[in-house]
């Protein structure tokens, strides 16, 4: 009888052993054998699902943020609250500390290459609409927002997001997972506020006795 | 008659070549002489000012946190708000765009070497003790707040002013200078405000009539 593999949970592994490996290596000494090496697979194993280290990278990348949609959107429709969903997404522990390391890796890398900022611009761009979708199904008002504060409130929360990767990857010691979460829900709750004042939410009428 | 020279401008001037060069080549793959090229130096002139080239990038961007601490300072005692001070540490223009280029490649550099980090540590303490200042200084009130609440203030500065770093870098047609400006200013209205909602205002009491 063939073995069955999981072909899901494989690029799963080897998306996070790359995590690791480019958190340890760095992106740019990083080679496919470390990656292997770290997966415990050979390079063989890891070229019958990437082309090359770059669309490895990438694809670690991509992968990761379509786990955290798929965990996130399984969520959406439950009672969970906004920084409930965001927690998901902060480095608060050591798989995601990875490839929080790795993101901070790969935008230094690319600052330089435009091909490949704008390769993983399609990954800002799906994040942005996953932050969105998180914020209008756990705030029903904002949903009557102007677009252009909805898009304000998302980019404040994924700028301190980003905030909170450097801080987590430089300052461990400071930005314990606690205190990022802490951290991440006076955020909210100061930015959320902060919009209902200038778009307060509607009453009903009162009725005039 | 001996030429006479301006140190600090020269020290300055390398500082800024260094960081133009880091955004360049990258923090690893920099060397001391393209350091030198980019400041229209050789590298013995730059001997003179820094040991080596670790020396020199922890120098440069020592060097350019200074020069940030002597601008805000010599603000701090005017009218000046707060998003005003602040807008002179968000990568707005050339110069600054290449500081925060250089801060996110030392930052993914320093991930793994724990040395690195502790001998950064004092700069981000510095960093963190003028925001405080910047606060203090600006919202006379603030004073007033518990101390906890005041760190967390300047956390959540601190935190958005990485995020605007990362993506001034990655996604420079998104995070323009004046938008920057926009989401800081929006930012802290929302964190001063739920601060101040926390910890009111002390007022007068009503007299009873």
């Amino acid at each position: 009888m063939p073995k069955i593999v999981d072909h899901d949970e494989r690029r799963d592994e080897i998306a996070i052993a790359a995590c690791r490996a480019i958190a340890k290596r760095g992106l740019e000494a990083v080679t496919l054998s470390d990656i292997a090496k770290e997966a415990g697979r050979t390079t063989g194993m890891l070229a019958h699902y990437y082309d090359n280290k770059w669309d490895l990278i990438l694809g670690a990348l991509r992968f990761m943020h379509v786990r955290l949609e798929q965990r996130l959107s399984q969520r959406l429709n439950g009672k969970t609250t906004l920084l409930e969903l965001l927690q998901d997404a902060l480095p608060t522990n050591a798989a995601r500390r990875a490839e929080a390391a790795a993101w901070l890796a790969f935008w230094t890398f690319a600052a330089n290459q435009p091909d490949l900022l704008k390769r993983s611009a399609q990954i800002h761009s799906d994040w942005r609409a996953l932050l969105r979708q998180c914020l209008l199904r756990t705030q029903k008002d904002a949903r009557n927002w102007p677009d252009e504060m909805i898009e304000h409130v998302v980019s404040s929360i994924m700028l301190f997001t980003d905030g909170l990767y450097v801080k987590a990857i430089t300052r461990p010691a400071m930005y314990t997972p606690a205190m990022q979460v802490t951290l991440m829900g006076e955020h909210l709750d100061a930015v959320l506020a902060s919009a209902r004042t200038r778009h307060p939410r509607r009453r009903k009428p009162l009725r005039r006795s």
